[in-house]
């Protein structure tokens, strides 16, 4: 069987939650990224205040870790797993007034973890939008991707 | 008072939500877009796809609206307010491998839609993701952004 | 306009949020019933458990009221709306070895509670399923159907 | 002990989960039905529609995986559980004017997923009578039963 | 009438929600407070970490607004209304080695909010507590109360 | 390593889940006390009225049993496990005018059911007081903490 076909729909092209009962539970990880870029104004207010107390980034680490956790009820055919760990890093990246949010999440389960990295790394991004929205409300959010992914059948994925 | 400030902190630059008791409810509309790109091969099996059955973009638009009305609960200073409308259209641009989604949400509210639009539009774009990721794991979701906003005391906003 | 379209479909037929922005507030109400039906044997088991505490259908009437007020969330083109009440009456129909449910809701809003008053009686008789389906998996729920609504520009309607 | 005991109350009838601590998780499965019938008149304009698009019954499938995932949260008394697998299947019944819908979930847990079935299908129905009721107000969801169960101490059921 | 009943219980003694639809909108707030203590080796700890990064509380805080917006999906008779602001304090109180919270909601509804400041209030407490039970698991939430409530037919209550 | 850390916090003190992925799946056991304070003249109409139908205890009851099910969608830093039993216990403590309510809750996970039992606890003592609320606002919420755990690297804890 080609691997590369759409899992999630079925022979009629009607979409299907991907029967896992099969598949052994294994250890699995995956990280995402997502960028949160401002224009240069903005982005000096935000480092000023960061630098003094950090509390733009806290609410966005809870807000994605809380994300990740739901990410079954967001997204319609993603499986409810039990998570074992969800990271969220954020970096100042000076030279393009943004920061890179890299979310990292693990389990121990029969299918992978991508969409609970992406789904965490993403509202992570929106969190600081939220925040930061009355100060600049053309901040976009850039580069959502996955980074990396072990286990399972398909076996490693690096970008 | 200058506008530009950090409304969701206190002055001890703790998270705060913001009052709006005093707010007058009005008409409040916003729109946002999210991007989500393919390699050439990828885009073409979807396309193909998509002029049949249209039920890949369709899981997208059902997640979305959703994703929408969820986001007092993702997003953690966001208000809970009731959604009057939300839309979400998907464009497809032949000629970058992705298509275009917008989301747009109106309420008669306090306060503004512009999280509900970008949560809308987002995890509408990752479900996209999530439906073709057997196919092409690389696949990234750009141009996130606010698109326009109207009601409220700060009026009018496009980009 | 004729009214009997489906206002859930846009001109695509893709489907779609109805915007409520346009319409005006209101008192709207609606009942819907749900029937329950048990073989004789467990449904007399169950009526002299009632006499006594009436545990079953207590948690019934909760699971019931708390489904409504998550309708907007199981639905996926209901809109978010404040609800005023929402009671649950449980008939015994001893001829049928049957429960009839009837759940009421009422709101203040642009939209109807239909799907609220469906959603609630539903999941009440589910739940009355579950408290019994030790003892009669064959239990069946019977005639979820809408009882009456009233408010909106839609009217009264009447079974 | 007789096995057709209340396990949903205890000792003295109130209300209690079921203790799995002690029992093997082991792959369980469950189909449950519901059908929804609507007039005649409407039933053909449904049809036409879907010969075409789908688009109501890929909502109704869509809200129903997301439902069954969603169980926990709304039967009180039923555990959480990660779900392998949720299938939702509608079948055109034209000399009733009517949809059955089957709903099929797998699981490898301690406790059976009945109601996860159940809920699957009704929220499905439900969600059809959502897309067609500015048709037909009148329609009724009917027949809501375990069709099957396998795994677990209690083995196989069939209606 | 006798405004002291139990209104959340009908002439049957049964539980139902209390009909508000009969009620006018205004402008109503509530205080609640509770109270986490900790030994006195733990609370220094914790001071010393506070004095320098303030996360412990601000996660609590987060917690305390998320939860308040989501009461009526824990409190099973409170209406879903939307609130207008949500603001936790923490006083840190050295002579008991406690910290003080105090959870102000307003909101502009028919019913008052009185529940969502106390769970506001608590599961803020109960997030300091899962941030520092690796090191002192004997910390407990004392005296939960509602401190103030104003608008509404009851009118003031001040404790 | 000294065990006594605050396993929340990373190096730089910046929030983060726990990373169970090395541990062991085991049984985990926990139970959590609360309790609730009435006046003399409240007291005794609530237990005139439970002699007779026990209402209020049993909405209690399964609001707290659900709620334990909701934790880590309240404690940003719970890990989402399967629960495998809640019971919530309510003593009539007379000479207090108080009800003890008592949490006990069962899981085999990679992670302990404190938060499970201790969230469990306090909505069920939240939920007695809305239920009561019209009788005696001054109702307080009182000593909930951890009674015991059992299972995991930490052992056995008892008060």
């Amino acid at each position: 069987m080609n691997k590369k076909n759409f899992t999630h729909l079925d022979k009629s092209k009607s979409p299907q939650s991907v029967d896992v009962s099969n598949k052994k539970a294994s250890l699995r990880t995956a990280s995402a990224q997502g960028i949160i870029k401002f224009n240069n104004k903005s982005f000096q207010k935000i480092l000023n205040l960061k630098s003094k107390k950090g509390d733009i980034i806290g609410v966005a680490v809870i807000a994605g870790i809380m994300a990740a956790k739901k990410t079954s009820d967001l997204i319609p055919l993603c499986h409810n797993i039990p998570i074992d760990d969800v990271k969220i890093k954020i970096l100042t990246q000076k030279s393009s007034n943004s920061f890179k949010l890299i979310c990292s999440v693990k389990t121990f389960a029969k299918t992978g973890v991508e969409m609970e990295a992406l789904t965490g790394v993403t509202i992570a991004c929106l969190t600081i939008y939220d925040m930061c929205k009355s100060l600049d409300k053309k901040a976009s959010v850039e580069e959502i991707k996955l980074l990396k992914k072990s286990g399972g059948k398909s076996g490693e994925f690096t970008t």
